[in-house]
Parts: C-alpha cells; structure tokens; sequence
C-alpha cells in the first residue's frame, strides 16, 4: 500500500487533468533520480514541459528555479513546501529567483488584509527572515519592491502582450489591482531570462494545478515577446489542506495552519485538535486501524517528516490499530516543535539580515 | 474685435463646459498677470483648481509643474504648445517633471506604431533632443523607463486606487496596454508629491479639454491615497487643428502638421499647401476680406507667432483685404523658417547629450 493517501483514488481525476490541460505526469525514471520526498510521495504530481529543466539538471547546466511569497502574512507550513522545492532546485545548480511579492500581495488584497505598501514591506521583512533562516541567502531572493527599472519597465511591456478577453477568461473578472498583480507575477517568471539578467534558457515553477491557467497565460505572453525566451516549465504540487476537517490553511482561520512563527505551545495545540482518520472508540480503532488517508496530521507528516522510516511506521502502526491519535499526534509534536525551536532561533539571528534586504 | 477667432462663438458652448464639468474660467487678473501668448490669446481657455498654484506663483513659492509627451514620433508644433506652456511654468519658478513617456507609448500603441520597448526609446532620443533644444535642462525632465524604483511602485499602487468600472466609464474600454499606460500617467502627474521627491503641494498639469475625464480620475486616486497629496491642478487649452480642412495634427498625415524635424523647405511647402479663409477670387478677397477665423495658417500663427504686433497686422490687413493669402503665408513661412534653422542647430548640438538622457 502506498504512503501517498492519494494514489489510488485519484488516479481518475488525474488522467483527466492530464488529457484535458495537457499536462504530463512525472515518468518513473525522473521521479526516482529527484531524489526528494515531495517526488517521492507524490506530492508533486504533474508538470508542464519539465523535461528540458531536466536535461539541464543532468548535464549539470543551470536553469533558472523561480518562486515566490505574496507576502501578506506570516509563513505557514503550506508555504514552506514552495521553499522545500526551491531549495531542492538550488542544490540542482539552478540560478535563484525568489521573489517576495510585497507589491503585488498589496495590490492584489483589499485593504482590511494589507492596508499599505509600508504593512506590505513589514510583512516581507517576516517572509525573508524565515527564508533566510530555512538556508536562503540573500542573493537568491529579491524584494518586488526593491527591483531595479528594468523588471518594472518589463511588467508593463507584458501588457501589451495579453488581451483583455484572454486576461477576463482566466481570472473570470477584471480588477485593476489584479491586474497589476498578474504583471509582477509573469515578470517574476520570466525577467530572469532577459539578457540584462541570465539570457534566456529553461526555467521552472511549482505551483498549484489550480494555477495551471496562470502558467498557461505566462508561456502565452512567453511565446508573443520579443525575446526568444525559453517558454517557462511549471510543475504542480498538491496544496497541503488545512488542519481541520474540510478547511484551507488560512491566515484568517489561525488553526488550520500551523506557522513558522507559532510557539512550540501553541502548534501542539494545533497538532492535538486537529482533524484525524480516528474512529468512534478506541476498541474500534484498535479493531480496524486509523485512516491515514483522511488524517490532516499524517497529511502534515507526508509533506514535512523527512524520515521516510518513521513516516511509514506512523501509517502501518495507525493502519494496523498499533497506535492511537493521540499518540501519534505526540510523535508530530515532537518533530514539528524540534522544528520551530530551532528554525526561530535561526530566524531570529536574521532578523537584521532580513530588514537590510527589504529597507536597504 | 478679438484676435482669437473662437471668442465670441464659443461663450455658449464653454458655459455648458463649465457648468457640466465643474471647470472654472480664468479671471481676467489671473490671464493679465500670467504674461503669456497662451494666457493673452485665449488659447488656455479653462482650469480646474488653478488658484492654489497661481497663489503659490504669487508668493513665490515653488509648485510642481507636470507634462509629457508618449514618445511615439516625432514633435510638431501641437506638442510644441505643451512645451511652451512648460517652459512658461518653469520660469514661474517650478519643480518640473517632463515626462518622456517611452513605456506608456509602447503600451498604448499599436505594434504599427511602436514594435517594440527599444523603437520608443530611439524616438525618446529625438523628443529629449528637441526639448533640450526649446530650453528644457536634463533636470527637468526624465524618460519613464529610466526611473527609480519608487516611482514604478507608486504606478502599481495606484491600480487599487481606481476600480473596474470608473475605468471603464472613463476609456470606454479595457485593454490591458492602455491601464498601464494610464497608471503610468496618473503617477507622472502625482509622484512629484510624495515624499521621496519634493512633498505634498499644488501641481499644474496643461491638457486638452477632452482629456477631463482622465484629470478628474487623477484627482479621484490622489483623494483616495494615503500620502495627503495636494489635488492636481489642470489648466485646459484648444488643440491646435491641422494644416488641412477639418484635420487634427497628425503625424500619420503629414501635411497637417509642421514637424519640428520638417526641412524649412518642407515646412513652406506645408504652409503654403494649407487652408486658409481666402475668398474665390483676388477681387472678391480684396472687396469682402479674407477669414482668419477658419484659416489654418492664422491659427498657426495665433499659436506661435510671439509677436503681438505682427500677429494684429496679419489679422488685420486680411480682414480689411489688404493682403492676399499667398503673400501672407510667405510671412508665415518666413517666421517658421527661421525658427526650424535655429531650432535644428541647437538640437543637433544636443543630440549626445539626449543619448545620455536616455541610455544613460
């Protein structure tokens, strides 16, 4: 039996996707030699043109790995996956581009979420802390705010390149704060491969398949600019759900996210309440095994516990009626608060790294 | 008899102007004391909230003074009127921002017009030249895609100021080219004020009165802003009409417009090609007299001929049918001439130093 609770089920919908959006599923020989648990479990499930990012892996070339946070809050672990993978593509050699979205999360959210450029950049100063302390450096992040004429002067050639009509199908409705947003988001995919920057050559996103019509929109433009870019390489991850039965991780609904910034004290709090695959009684559990497959806990196990040892003693115990939930949920406590004592730590010896990337 | 041909005629429809829009008239001590061709002839026939910048010119108190040009050609004698009022401003005392505005030309155009980023800024090059050559010091103005990062960022802020519909209302349509295009226009007019550059204080922005619509969406973003900017001031004045009958300036066409960059020869050519208000015959010319009110040629002269006197003479000898129209263009032609000489001496001269505005 699989670790990944979705590989069964789900298989339908994805020769659906595949077919439909011409998406591609990952072949096992690439999935294997990524060497990374979010290949290896399958949270990351289909990509867009993926290949030619990984010939440049291979012939160990360098490709341009773009991500980024619009930063309108503190990190959670659902944002941490974005970095997981961005890391993992910088240890492949790629050229980094991490944007942290400070004017677009600004113009993009109504005013009771982020009511100012200057709430923006204090945001961002938090995000680039905690990507600094999760092994960024600086040189591989840049602050929107921050970017030199020719990314901006680049944002607004883009809108010569896309259609209002395209631009309303995609976002199903024109607001001029979106508008603006999507620019900075196609320049943060595409400005790297200007010449005033790297040149043109492969590069890779991971994004949601929720987003896919975002990608197809930024290869679209790619294709009608003037500068023979390589179209953009997109792959798609599953989005990590929210702690509680059926939610989102949202900021505006603290617990079902657990955030980089939450006390020890506080994410076991989250940890323990949480929504699990636990049946009615403990002679019952004991009787027919936990679900891992519907267990936000194990969800945030498969996409944050490293050690695939433990991950498949915390399944097989659980399937097996070994282990109730609330011992299990101790053993994520343990990992999950390890975690957050060290990462704050190092977080806070960033703090005045961060502010002088963000305020110069 | 007025020497502005629209006088007596227009009263009625500026009235409605007046009243619809909320523009006021300039009283005859603000036209008296601004001691201008542009003021004196009528040709700046209205304004919105110009007394808080004229009793800063008063009390001889800086105010920021704003114009552009969207770099998609070559400068005739209608932009030449924008200049000339720029200028008057500048020696008024101002801070000034000339905005050659090569991105919102590229955006806004069709690919016909403008290919490309790199084609807006080679015309960029010969619009700086020529206002250099009319008295514009580097300092006072600036290419938009040589600005800082602070003026990019106040552009993309501006996008959560204006909503979907006031935009529609206002352009008719949405074509995501001409958004940018506007965010860009709105911040050339407003970004003076903020901070960074000289503060909050009255600014004075000249625009045809067709262009209303877009002062009053600029002043509607400056209210909902969060940096207690002054309301921009606009002053209003008549497009100068092409050489033909019944045609705008153009530079599609050619022969409607003198170029600042026409050949003296070509120029005469022009003029002496243009519609005038003569009569079928020499005779009846010389018994009914001649009609600078419908005559292009006269029109051209009410905007650039300098010369009071001169201008009453040729005003008045074809309304008394003393002079003919061919003898009349010649004296025209003579003035433009010799302007066209001196002015493409001094632009050559400048044409290194409009490199540098541009290129860097």
């Amino acid at each position: 039996m699989s670790l990944n609770p979705w590989s069964s089920d789900a298989v339908t919908d994805y020769d659906y996707v595949f077919k439909e959006f011409g998406l591609s599923k990952f072949s096992e020989k690439i999935s294997k030699e990524l060497d990374h648990l979010l290949f290896r479990r399958g949270i990351v499930i289909a990509h867009r043109d993926f290949q030619r990012v990984f010939d440049r892996i291979a012939l160990k070339k360098p490709f341009i790995n773009i991500t980024g946070i619009a930063s309108s809050g503190h990190y959670h672990f659902g944002h941490k996956v974005d970095l997981d993978l961005f890391i993992f593509f910088k240890k492949c050699g790629a050229r980094n581009y991490f944007s942290i979205s400070d004017i677009d999360a600004y113009t993009s959210r109504p005013d009771d979420k982020v009511s100012s450029l200057d709430d923006s950049k204090q945001f961002a100063v938090d995000n680039v802390a905690d990507a600094l302390a999760l092994g960024l450096s600086p040189k591989d992040m840049y602050v929107q705010s921050n970017k030199e004429t020719r990314f901006y002067e680049f944002a607004f050639e883009l809108s010569k390149k896309i259609t209002h009509s395209t631009f309303k199908a995609i976002y199903g409705h024109i607001d001029l704060g979106k508008v603006s947003a999507n620019l900075l988001q196609y320049a943060d995919i595409m400005h790297g491969q200007l010449k005033e920057y790297e040149g043109s050559m492969p590069s890779i996103t991971g994004i949601g398949l929720d987003q896919d019509p975002h990608a197809r929109a930024t290869r679209d433009v790619a294709r009608r600019l003037p500068y023979n870019l390589e179209l953009p390489s997109f792959i798609y991850f599953r989005h990590q759900s929210g702690l509680q039965e059926g939610s989102k991780m949202s900021a505006s609904q603290p617990n079902t996210a657990i955030f980089l910034s939450d006390s020890p004290k506080a994410a076991s709090k989250k940890i323990m309440g949480c929504f699990t695959g636990g049946r009615e009684t403990a002679e019952k559990q004991k009787k027919l095994g936990g679900r891992p497959e519907i267990c936000k806990k194990y969800e945030l196990d498969l996409f944050h516990l490293e050690d695939d040892k433990k991950l498949k003693d915390i399944h097989d115990k659980c399937k097996a009626g070994e282990r109730l939930c609330g011992q299990c949920k101790q053993l994520t406590c343990e990992y999950v608060c390890k975690f957050l004592e060290s990462h704050q730590k190092k977080k806070k010896k960033n703090m005045k790294k961060a502010e002088k990337v963000v305020f110069g």
